[in-house]
């Protein structure tokens, strides 16, 4: 059971490190600039916003796999390749950002851009019916996720923003922006169904 | 509880990892000179000057955030996110500090500095208070923070020298290392409270 | 014993550390290009297809890793530097990477890529009999090592594929993918000793 | 007791992370080559070399910070700021590394070299010092530690090395690596101390 315990905090405070990792190397695509007008700062502008976004995406994830985690009694192997996965999408959030925040939303970079969110949203989606099968239908996460359909709604944002970037990208900005929105408020249900246990 | 206590870890080794990248990565601001001369390491100088006050700053930060959650007792969905707040506004520091750096003060670049410091104040005020009005007036915490002087000043000398910094750079920079200086010691108020609240 | 654990879990958290940040620095390597076509990203395809190899081999080494602390009661001098040597080789991995991804698979970098793959594999190698060495032969480890063949012919794979990068960088190319199949499916072995023990 | 404990870990936890990424980073230094000749790499050689013995070096002081933290009950704000003193010029090290390598020991680059492992070494003996002023004379670090021959040899090793470069580079070199061998074996004498008293 300890030995158990273990593994599910180790999983954590390697994806930790990965998150931690890759929300702070993104800082690194912020170029300095050389001159010391503020008219340097314009073009590292919409890097800038393009981080916050990737910024409060991360933040989300992280939030959210704490979350999954938190429920989590044990780590198979799959579950493991499973997080891998979903680690190795984000971890490409720093290449995305950049060349969608130095092009100012150019079309193919905010479509590619949109891409990398959806490979990650649908890892996720993965990782957690990893978990779910693992631990049963019964379980305090499986009852704790329910219907999710933010987890079903955001994918599909993100798929209708790819073709609409062609567009205009601004409308697939706005989607981006949307679906951030409606996650960035921290999921009640698993908190309420551990509470409702406890009781 | 044992739950809860799990979360604040949590939330400590993610603000641990970050902390630990933005102190790391600022030193690879420091480009390696092609010379060999002494000469070589001179417009390496204000760089390395403007990394010692910025590694000074956050390992101050690092030293109260270590304080901050120490009294804590539980995480929540606004502490999570005031948390992030926080260290997005540190992870700026890298880019601040090397823009100022690389120019020797130009007045810009050490009023953005300034920018980055101020909001990262304000960001930590915030969770400060978000922590407070979860904890009740009445915890641990609140009692230590007190007055909180240090909290209320530092701002207003950031606040100063930010147009100051068009006045002459040198007391920009000047408010920047006394504001330092004031948070340099460890604050005993928690510490005490902790003690007397022990015996 | 609590002072020998905690030695443990701090050798596996510094392991994860470096770990994290080798398989999260590679992607820095993708360089963000100029042009907004899609053709722009025709040179970066190699590097994350090269990328993607060695994210894998860094997952399973730390999957591998895992599975051998956990099975570690005590950690030695020559434990620890064992470590470090395998660390060290691991470290080079985002050097090889991309030197071999950004030059599409040319005979010389793609040598030298497997050369660190052999490197890392006889560096794990000697990590592991480091071990066994310290817990004995009548171990958990050392039984459920057992054989071993896994361990012992993936090197063989690097070390035939070194010198056919010459004859054709694909035949090694595929070898390298070859042998981290092999090790994709987590180690069965560990786990069931672990279990056989318990009832 | 339990809250003091908190406190040491997550200063070791700190610090690890703080040395997973120097250790990590200086691997930034080597650039990847253009050319796909063995010739590319040839430029790339003492660079590696340098990366190397600080690679060791950084191993060094993570085994013995660990070894100093296993011994110490209590952490302080005296002890916190001599840790992060200890940390800055470690940090110092890819940089010095990247300056001495690129450089084939070109004798300021190789001074300068010095110059940071002299100033961690001091940084490493306050810092030693702090915590014995706290635990006490009689304390199990205070005890163990005894004359620390090894302590004392070594920065006597890079002061001399310092001058020595501009005679020739190579004695000062040898030297590094001579100070590195010294440390290279872990420390008994800690080990030792925490036997004798748990018998």
């Amino acid at each position: 059971m300890n030995r158990t315990k273990m593994k599910t905090s180790r999983l954590e405070a390697f994806s930790d490190g990965v998150l931690a990792i890759i929300i702070t190397i993104m800082v690194l695509e912020l170029k300095v600039p050389h001159a010391v007008e503020f008219a340097a700062l314009k073009p590292v502008l919409p890097v800038l916003l393009s981080y916050v976004l990737s910024f409060i995406y991360l933040g989300i994830y992280w939030n959210n796999h704490h979350h999954l985690f938190q429920a989590t009694e044990e780590v198979s192997g799959g579950i493991l390749w499973a997080n891998l996965h979903l680690l190795f999408w984000l971890s490409l959030f720093p290449f995305t950002t950049a060349w969608m925040g130095e092009n100012q939303l150019a079309p193919i970079p905010t479509a590619v851009y949109g891409f990398a969110l959806l490979m990650a949203a649908i890892a996720y989606y993965v990782l957690q019916r990893t978990i779910i099968a693992k631990e049963g239908r019964e379980s305090l996460l499986a009852q704790a996720i329910g219907k999710d359909w933010k987890g079903k709604l955001s994918p599909l944002l993100y798929l209708a923003a790819i073709p609409l970037a062609f567009v205009s990208p601004w409308i697939a900005g706005g989607l981006y922006v949307l679906a951030a929105l409606l996650w960035l408020i921290p999921d009640p249900r698993i908190e309420k169904e551990i509470k409702k246990r406890e009781d």
